[in-house]
């Protein structure tokens, strides 16, 4: 079923706003949300919609959180999320992180207490408009392999860079530190499909093709798929994206971060930290040199890359031009939405007595 | 051929002092290289020597540069490395780094007019004994084809970080953003061996077992291998690596970045920004949070993980451990040296009037 982006998005700030939210910050959630789905990243967009109202029955979602800064120096600093959304949580940490570079030079805040901050690359796009450099990582609840591990130790532990040129769009990379997104192992179950080998592996440690691998007590793999091809690379950058976000802020971390509120998956467990971390920063592009300059040999990088010459069929693409030709596609023609996401959102709107 | 590590280091400082080097910056120098050879990154230790002096001999190295910062602020600084020795210019541009981090969080500091410099996680390492997470990145020459490209765009791009935990060694993550380093290539190549799909392509950008790919105008892939398994997330990162060390720096960028001083492959070519470019950073912890605090927390994380249950006959490893522990025995048992190295190293003792 097709809808407009417009009529899902001021549903899913009706449905903030209907446990609790203040207007503003309802707002900013579904714009976060929404952007998940224009951007092609369906899996952390409206269908986790009901999820969050799920965190909010069990008591892990403060939907009024107070949110402050609890340490700082003038480039850094810890914020304690109050248990609110990620999608609020997350922007407002964006912004100390650019009132810090403005001041002097680069921001970099690290969060506790937080809860799943949907798209990654939507947090490090919002310093672009100011010419600077965004980065937003957090960790999540584990579903990843370090090398040669039979457990699950990191979350799909996401890194988003945004970088700003001048006639050219920005570079946007934003991906998960593993092979695939567990989004893609969702699609092969609904299909019956196989996976790829180097993509999960089963209980034993062993490489299947068993698309329900992490179902039946096995893992995603990490960027790099095996040993061989540098999954130990894979596995770094997932620790790293989880040290920042989780050592760093006091949240939890490693198999220790709570599980997002999916169905029979709620239970925060022991923990060892508050809530869930994310890491966030902000780089003025004219504290290294001038922004025109710099955005000038942008341009530059940008045109040289696509000028390449490329395999049969192909395209040397630039990271973010994907997502953002389909965001204009999917602005103009609608978002398709499958069956079990729009029976949810019929659940959500008898619920809460909103039209959908 | 085996020798003392103190030997060969002592040996690199007098060529160092031979071609103008003042003390200071020779014994430094000594240090980053012979870390190579002890940490076992064998491709960017002693073994490069005589492609230093060959960068002096071009005259593309400065035996005494002026080393100076252009532009900054209180988080931020590019530094001109005036084609000294990236080996030198490295360990500089961390100080400012840290001193930075000091007196405002954190500090960031973008290189340009630099050459190689040699291991990464030596620089990102030198953050660590004073309770800050170090980073530390290059561009190098172009070996790596983004995903789909049959041209090779990015260097091998290491990334450093850094991390230090109380009881526990330090979490040091350090690696290049391709499946594998080039000097596993070389070692493939000297057994004759084919190379594993997923390293390399050959010129049409095929996969291809030929460890001599990249000679016979292929590539070596970014990390992943290719699009099904996230080849475009290890060129995103590849390509992270170079804007900020690159294109930040006013350094060159992306096909630009001159080579090191192979045989017969030496020629600069045309030039968008001055020499190599690299990206160190130091993050104070107690920026974020109180140091002895993190410091336990990072003791949890690593023990938690080394006590995940593994696949028959291996362990969960910690960043960093294999490449300590291989400090440890060759620092012991001495540095076994090909014979192709030995003789390098005779012919620089015997143009400089050196005893090796």
């Amino acid at each position: 079923m097709n809808f407009q982006y417009t009529q899902l998005q001021e549903f899913i700030q009706q449905v903030f706003l209907s446990i609790g939210c203040s207007e503003e910050d309802a707002l900013l959630a579904s714009q976060v949300l929404i952007s998940a789905d224009l951007r092609g990243v369906d899996s952390h967009g409206i269908a986790r919609l009901s999820g969050y109202v799920r965190l909010y029955d069990n008591g892990r979602l403060n939907p009024k959180p107070i949110i402050k800064i609890i340490h700082e120096t003038p480039s850094t600093a810890v914020i304690d999320g109050d248990k609110g959304l990620g999608l609020v949580v997350a922007p407002k940490a964006m912004e100390i992180a650019m009132e810090k570079a403005d001041k002097v030079g680069s921001g970099w805040i690290s969060v506790q207490n937080s809860n799943h901050f949907g798209i990654a690359g939507y947090h490090a796009m919002k310093a672009l408009h100011k010419d600077m450099i965004g980065w937003a990582m957090t960790n999540a609840a584990p579903l990843v392999t370090p090398t040669f591990s039979k457990e699950k130790l990191l979350g799909t532990n996401p890194i988003a860079v945004a970088v700003p040129a001048a006639e050219n769009p920005p570079f946007v990379a934003d991906f998960a530190t593993t092979a695939v997104a567990y989004g893609k192992m969702e699609i092969l179950q609904r299909k019956g499909a196989p996976a790829p080998l180097g993509w999960v592996q089963d209980k034993d440690g062993n490489p299947t093709d068993d698309a329900n691998a992490v179902k039946n007590g096995g893992a995603l793999l990490p960027l790099g798929g095996d040993r061989e091809h540098g999954s130990h690379k894979g596995y770094g950058l997932g620790a790293i994206v989880d040290i920042f976000s989780g050592v760093l802020s006091g949240a939890n971390f490693g198999p220790w971060v709570p599980p997002f509120a999916t169905a029979g998956f709620m239970a925060a467990g022991e923990q060892v930290g508050k809530g869930t971390g994310h890491f966030l920063g902000a780089m003025r592009i004219d504290g290294f040199r001038p922004a025109d300059e710099f955005k000038a040999d942008m341009d530059k990088w940008i045109n040289r890359f696509k000028a390449a010459p490329a395999v049969d069929g192909k395209n040397v693409i630039i990271p973010g031009d994907p997502e953002r030709e389909l965001e204009a596609e999917r602005k103009a023609n609608g978002i398709n939405l499958l069956e079990p996401v729009v029976n949810d959102l019929n659940a959500l709107a008898t619920r809460f007595g909103i039209k959908f």
